[in-house]
């Protein structure tokens, strides 16, 4: 029956028609080869992402080895220590979040009477009201995101920054912040001449993204020494030399609280990176998804200083900056990775520039409805006064404490370590010391072709089970080495077992 | 204090360097202009998205007139029927799935006794053993998705075609069927000059992902007199003068069942696609996202009949076929469209090339954990036994009954209307009738710088609330005219509406 279907005709083909496939009658072609790597996008091909690159990825290979129960690992569990993940570790996710969320998946148990002994009364409340704006969460909202929650966003700016002019209109729901990074990045790079400002170290969606796109990564370097502080006379040089290589600087990036450095900009340095944009008309993509991981000094946005100074008596200078705030329900104190929630803002657009971003947003539908929902009660937690009001507040201070514990229990280490300086972490969730690396060292990653920080990585997973993050994937000033690692997982066991791998390192290779 | 701010150097600033802001001293530039439309990625810009296009968004506009009491409109709510969303209208989600997804979002519940009163046993175990494999829906999974619904994934190809080598590591599960779009267009287009066969009429997220990646699509047109059927040698004519032209073709997309035309693809139509695709080196893209929504006939998948092939006679010919099919938890019964699961299955592939698709979904980190879940849930329903199977069962029954029903509906009344011919739906959620529209409507569309068929759903929409979307949003013959409506919408009040609309519409343009 099979050889049947061959000797039988194509379907549709005209007797008339010169082309023909021949091959039913006599297959007599060979098959066409398949597509290797040097067939496709090299775009694509060149693009990098080390957070789940080369370490990460063995890191997986070796706790599928640790299920063996002859694993002859010298460790009994990978720590993931590469990816701001909490809830991958122990952290658990806040009682208020998931309460609401799960009455949202399944609305008839809002009408239980049973329910009410098991949900605070205000839970039920916020979840039947939430309910209605959004009708159910498994249709498709509109692709800006369900109207009341851009409303209730535009609030929340408005109430955290003391300037009560944010709109809805201006106000996208995206799946995390990344989406955001990649409509921007997308439609504001004319062509492969278009430059974008990325601070180095940088989190390196932004360089992949760029790549993706083939457009113009102008690095500017951020200042270790001073606590990862921006240069702002560095970025003038940077764009002046580009405009004379013919590279248009249209946009420039600022992560604040930092990835990786945990650093937190400034008023003035908020200000001095306003008046290179004002000035170049650079595009300022504001990535601010730590804003509530801050453990030492406060985060100030930048639409807070902009909108100062647009009230101030230079006000003129400003009026033209284009300003995209990035928010996300990843970070925080919340850590819900894996609900892909996220927003962004967007000042200062031309209309016809916010058209194309609504039309980006509505090839892809809709951004996750219970992620949306999600950005709602991220940003208006629970009032003083209701009854699920004090378990929010334990269960967020306790996390925080935490946190901040781990922070300095880990910059502690660094800092006792040899060879290795870390800068205090102030906000996000991340050490990036800066580490020594022994000549001899380098000479062997060298040859086992390893960058010098991706070895001691390397060596550092292969001893302790910690996977963490070279610096070379983020960036750094050329002949110096870091490492990123989050200060999330439990314990401080592994922070002891770095210490002691780190001295046998700098042994065997001084 | 404002002004003092602009007389303070720059931080930073070094006394001995050229470059200077120069700004907080003599702030004496021009703001630099703002970026237009002009000055943006142009094959952004080109990008077309007729779904939630101009006549949806005339439509929102009118929604919100509605609120107004004293509107004067000629009806009193608008039919979403331009986009197959329907949670958005009557359908209520399966019990089922919610109950789990709840189960999952709160998992204190799993342990509450009160709880096991309110949901039937096999649901709580299902959740259990769920939430142990994924952790918490609020951690980044893999990139590529939670391994173990990957394993469950391969298990349902398998079982579904009848033939057992689905693997785990060739499923990736995706943000609804979008983003695995998304991943293979942009990676498969190495130049602007790759070529990717698509059927016209085509769901428009092809032809925007082709422009926005600047790629050339080469559209081949269903045969609408033989139910949409498509022509292997027009194909091979296609692929043979784009060649002559310097293009290389690289890709061939089927939708099946169609999206916008509601036909399913023959055994022997799916052999002919393959073949064609064999001997050229084509990947083919299988958009299976409607397999569940039959009516009429059978889904038979291109794994199905590719896997039949590479068992038979001539497996020598097939055996360098790359093919990647796609599902979504947006359609079928259950219409879940705002929870954006999703996957994709990949075989045939090169290493490198999966490596690279591996990376992509890497950068963005990993598709919504509740998304994944639903998947699982939508590809293991409840079995015969269960104590949620009836129910489950009664649902979907009654769900898929009112899709057939009101699919029937729509299409007699499109055949009971002047110079209108529409195909019977046979899967899909669609119907999308041709329809002759008079010479003096044409007329009166160009003097109002409208399409003809984007006239006709203008002045339905007008008249009767009635938001459908223009064939040429989706493509067709050029000369002829379709619209393309959902048949979600609940009642048949509006599908009268439509009727006599049509007869107006007639009368008034004959």
């Amino acid at each position: 029956m099979r050889v049947n279907k061959f000797i039988r005709p194509c379907r549709h083909m005209s007797s008339t028609t010169v082309v023909s496939l021949g091959l039913k009658i006599k297959p007599d072609f060979q098959p066409a080869p398949k597509l290797t790597v040097t067939d496709l996008n090299p775009h694509t091909v060149n693009a990098k992402y080390a957070v789940r690159g080369k370490i990460p990825t063995k890191a997986e290979l070796l706790r599928n080895q640790l299920n063996d129960v002859d694993h002859k690992l010298p460790f009994t569990k990978i720590i993931s220590a590469n990816i701001g993940n909490p809830q991958q570790l122990d952290q658990k996710p806040l009682t208020f979040y998931r309460q609401i969320l799960a009455l949202l998946q399944y609305p008839p148990l809002l009408d239980d009477p049973r329910v009410a002994s098991i949900f605070p009364k205000d839970i039920i409340e916020r979840a039947r009201s939430l309910l209605k704006q959004i009708g159910s969460v498994g249709a498709y909202s509109q692709s800006q995101g369900v109207p009341s929650i851009r409303q209730s966003i535009a609030d929340f700016i408005s109430r955290r920054d003391g300037h009560p002019c944010a709109r809805k209109e201006l106000i996208y729901l995206t799946t995390g912040a990344s989406t955001a990074v990649t409509y921007l990045l997308t439609l504001l790079g004319q062509n492969e001449k278009t430059g974008f400002l990325i601070p180095i170290p940088q989190y390196p969606l932004y360089t992949a993204t760029l790549t993706l796109n083939n457009r113009t990564a102008l690095p500017y370097y951020l200042n270790e020494e001073d606590n990862w502080s921006i240069e702002c006379d560095e970025i003038e040089s940077i764009i002046l030399d580009s405009k004379a290589k013919g590279i248009d600087p249209r946009c420039l990036i600022v992560i604040n609280p930092g990835n990786p450095t945990g650093a937190i900009l400034s008023y003035e340095a908020i200000e001095d990176i306003l008046n290179v944009c004002a000035k170049y008309g650079l595009v300022v993509i504001a990535d601010e998804v730590y804003q509530e991981n801050i453990f030492d000094g406060k985060f100030i946005s930048v639409r807070k200083v902009l909108l100062d100074l647009l009230q101030g008596p230079k006000a003129d200078l400003y009026k033209n900056i284009q300003l995209a705030s990035l928010h996300s329900t990843s970070k925080g104190i919340s850590g819900e990775c894996g609900q892909r929630g996220g927003y962004m803002e967007l000042i200062g657009f031309d209309e016809s520039v916010l058209e194309q971003i609504t039309k980006l947003s509505s090839i892809s539908l809709c951004p996750v409805v219970t992620g949306q929902a999600l950005v709602e009660l991220m940003i208006n937690p629970p009032k003083e006064g209701d009854e699920s009001y004090k378990l929010y507040y334990d269960e967020t201070r306790a996390i925080h404490d935490s946190l901040a514990e781990r922070a300095t229990k880990l910059y502690d280490a660094f800092n006792s370590m040899e060879g290795v300086v870390c800068r205090k972490p102030q906000g996000a969730m991340y050490c990036f010391p800066k580490i020594t690396i022994p000549e001899k060292a380098i000479k062997t990653a060298k040859e086992l072709d390893f960058e010098p920080d991706e070895f001691y990585c390397n060596e550092l997973l292969e001893t302790t089970g910690i996977c963490a993050v070279p610096g070379s994937g983020f960036g750094q000033k050329p002949g110096t080495y870091h490492i990123r690692t989050t200060f999330l997982a439990p314990g401080s066991e592994w922070i002891n077992d770095w210490v002691v791998f780190h001295k046998k390192f700098m042994q065997k290779y001084k």
